[in-house]
C-alpha cells in the first residue's frame, strides 16, 4: 500500500464509523470497562459489554466486530472466551484481542493459548505482550525475543516488529486470507498486517499516567474493524489516539484533566486530521 | 394530579433526599457502576453496591430503596436477583429495575421474566426495552409493539406509551396498590403511573455519547424512591436529569467534559429549578 | 518519632515512589476500581487488578505491596482472598486491607475474620469500620465501642483511636515486629502504628460526594507500602490525600470537577508540600 492509499482508507474508516455507529461488543476487564465504552462512543461506535458464554455468542452475531481483553479474569471466562472466539471464527467476524497480563495465572495462559486455533483479526498490546503471545503460540521468530513480563512493558516497539509481523501473517493465514493485523503500543506505535509496517506518531506521556489507554485503544480498534480491514482498523484507531493524545496534552498539565480532554478530542477529531496524523510507512 | 401538585411534590423529593441522604443500594453492571454511584451521591443520596444473594437481601433491609440493573450478568445473579426481588417485595420496599440488554442471553431472559412475580415499583428503560419487558411479562397491549432489540433503542418514546401505562398498572396492582411507575427515556422522556402521563423535556444530545446516562438515571430513581412515591421518584429523577443535561450541554463541546459538567449540575440544581424544568402533563 | 523525623520520612516516600514506580496490585471492588488505579498511577505507582486465587498469589510475589478491598464480594473471593493473604504473610510483604462493608453478608464476615491469622500491615477504614474489625478479631479495647454499621460511618475518628492503636499493635506483634499501622478516615484522619498517633488535616467536604475517596486512599497506601514502613506509608498516603483534597476544593464548586482536580493534584504535589501538610503528633 502507498501512503496516499493508507490515508484515504483511514479517512473513510473515520467517516464510516460516524455514519454507521457500528456495535462493537466487549468482554473486557472491570478496571477500564467504562473508559473502553466511552472511547468507543466518542469515535462514533456503539458499545455493549457481557461476561456469560451465550451472551458472548449472541453479541458475536449481532455485533459488527468484537473486543476481548484479558485484563481481569473471572471463572466464567473459561467457557465464555473460547465459545465467543469460536463463534467469531465461524462467522468470519473481525475481533480484537488485548492479551493484557499475559503470563499471570493459569486460566489466562490457557485461554490465550487456546486463541491460537480461533485467532483474532487484530492483536493490540505493548511490545512485551506481543512478543509473549507470539511465543505462547509457538510462532517462530527470526530474532530472539523475550518472555512474558506481566502487565508492564519492558521491550521496545522495535523489538516486537518481527513478532508482530509473524503474528499478523499467522492470523491472516489461519483466517483463510481475511486479513490480520497487530498493533504494538509504545512511544511510537507500530501497526502491521504482516507485509506493510507503519509507525504512527504523536500521543502523550500522560497516556501511561492513566489506566486504560491501551485497553480503550483495543476497543476502538474493534469499532473500526466493524467497517474496515483489520490493518486499516488498527491503524485508524492508532492514528486517532495519537492525534487526540497530542492535542489533549497541549491543553492540560495533569493526568485526570488529560483523560477528559483526550476523550473530548477523540470526539472532535476530523477524519482529515486523523488521516494526516504523522506516520511513517517502512 | 395537577401540574402544580406535581411540581410541589418533585420539589419536596429533591429537598427530602438532600436532608435525609437515603441509602439506595444497587446490583448493577460493571460498565457504569461508578457513574451510578456518583450520580446517586451528587443528588444527595448514599450508594452501596453488592453481588451476592445474602448481601442483596441485607441491603434490601437496610436500604431506603434498591436498584437492579441487568446490564452485565454474572452467574451468581441466578440466585442474587430473585432473592433480592423477593425480599424487597415482602418488605414492600420500592425498587427500580433497568431491563437493559433484554433479549440477550438465557439467564437475563429468565431473571427478567421472573420479576413478573415480584415486580419493581419503577421500570426505567428506553422505548424498546419497555415494550420488550411488557411482552416478556405477557401484558396485553392495545396497540401492536415490537419485540426485543438488544441494547439499542429503535422504537420511539411515543410507541412505548401504551406498554409503559400497562406495565405501571400491572405493577401497582401486583404490589397491592403501593404504586408503580415506568420511565421511558428518549428525546423527550415519558413518566407514567398508569394514569398520569408526563413528558419531561430538556437533556442533551451528549447523553447518548457517554455510557451510563440511562443506568445512572435508574440509580437516581432509586434514591428518590427512598423518599417519594414511585411516580414522583421517577419523575423527579427524570426532571433533574433533563435540567442538568441541558445546563451541562451549554457549557461544553464534547462528551467527556459533558459528563463532568452533568454530574456537577446534578449536585448544583436547586429543588425549585428541578420542579420547574419544562414538562407536559397529558 | 519526632515531627521532624516523620516529615523527612514522608518526603522520602513520595520521592521513592516517583523514582521506583512500585507495583501495588489489588483485589478490589468494581465500583471504584478505576479510581484506585488512576490514583495509584497519579502518585507515581503502578497498578494491576486481579480476582482469581492463583493470580492473587502471583501478584503477591511480583508486587511491591498489595491492596485488598472487600467492597464488592464475588464468590471466587472465598478462595482468592485467603490464599492471597496467606502468601503475603509468608512472603512478609506489606499489604493494605480496606474492610469496607464490614457486617454485610456471611462471606465478607468470614473472610474479614480470617484475616486475623494473616493480617495486613495496614488497615484503612472509617471509624466504624475500624472499630468493627477490632471487635471481629476479638481485640480487647480499653473503652467501649460500637458494632458493625454497614457502609456508612457513624462513629467519629476519636472514638476509633483505641481500636486503631490496638489493631496496629496486634498486627505488628502477629507479623513478628515487621510493623503495622491503621489509618482512620474522617474530618481529620488518624494514623497510628500503635505507639505514635498522628492527626492529619486538610481534605475536602467533596470527598464524601464522590465514591471511592476511601478506597483509592487504601490503594495509594499500598503504593507507599512498597517503599516505606506501614506507618510512614499510611501517613504519606493520608497526607497527600489531604493536601490534594484541599487544593482541589479551592478550584471547583461541585464533586465531578473535584474528582478530576483531586487526581491532578495528587500528580502535581511536591514531596516537600506533602511532608509539610498540617498534622498533629499526639
Amino acid at each position: 500500500m502507498t501512503e496516499s492509499q493508507i490515508k484515504s482508507q483511514v479517512k473513510e474508516s473515520v467517516e464510516a464509523v460516524r455514519a454507521q455507529k457500528p456495535l462493537a461488543p466487549s468482554i473486557t476487564n472491570t478496571v477500564t470497562i467504562n473508559f473502553v465504552a466511552n472511547a468507543q462512543l466518542a469515535v462514533g461506535g456503539s458499545a455493549a459489554m457481557v461476561y456469560l458464554p451465550d451472551e458472548g455468542e449472541f453479541v458475536s452475531e449481532v455485533g459488527s466486530a468484537v473486543y476481548i481483553n484479558a485484563g481481569t479474569m473471572f471463572p466464567v471466562y473459561e467457557e465464555s472466551l473460547p465459545r465467543t472466539a469460536k463463534r467469531l471464527f465461524e462467522l468470519k467476524k473481525n475481533w480484537v484481542l488485548d492479551p493484557v497480563g499475559i503470563g499471570i495465572g493459569s486460566l489466562r495462559t490457557k485461554l490465550l493459548a487456546g486463541f491460537k486455533e480461533f485467532p483474532p483479526s487484530i492483536v493490540r498490546g505493548n511490545a512485551s505482550e506481543v512478543i509473549a503471545l507470539a511465543k505462547l503460540w509457538g510462532i517462530e521468530l527470526s530474532t530472539s525475543s523475550q518472555g512474558p513480563k506481566g502487565v508492564d512493558t519492558v521491550d521496545s516497539v522495535n523489538d516486537a516488529e518481527n513478532a508482530a509481523k509473524a503474528l499478523a501473517k499467522y492470523i491472516n493465514e489461519k483466517r483463510g486470507g481475511l486479513g490480520g493485523a497487530v498493533a504494538v503500543s509504545g512511544i511510537e506505535d507500530l501497526v502491521t498486517d504482516g507485509e506493510n509496517v507503519v509507525y504512527s506518531k504523536g500521543g502523550s506521556h500522560f497516556m501511561e499516567k492513566i489506566t486504560g489507554s491501551g485497553c480503550s485503544l483495543g476497543g476502538v480498534c474493534a469499532v473500526y474493524a466493524g467497517v474496515a480491514s483489520p490493518f486499516i482498523a488498527a491503524l485508524t484507531a492508532t492514528q486517532i489516539y495519537n492525534l487526540a493524545g497530542k492535542r489533549a496534552e497541549a491543553k492540560v498539565n495533569a493526568p485526570a484533566s488529560f483523560q477528559v480532554a483526550f476523550l473530548d478530542e477523540l470526539y472532535l477529531a476530523s477524519a482529515e486530521d486523523v488521516a494526516n496524523n504523522p506516520f511513517e510507512l517502512k
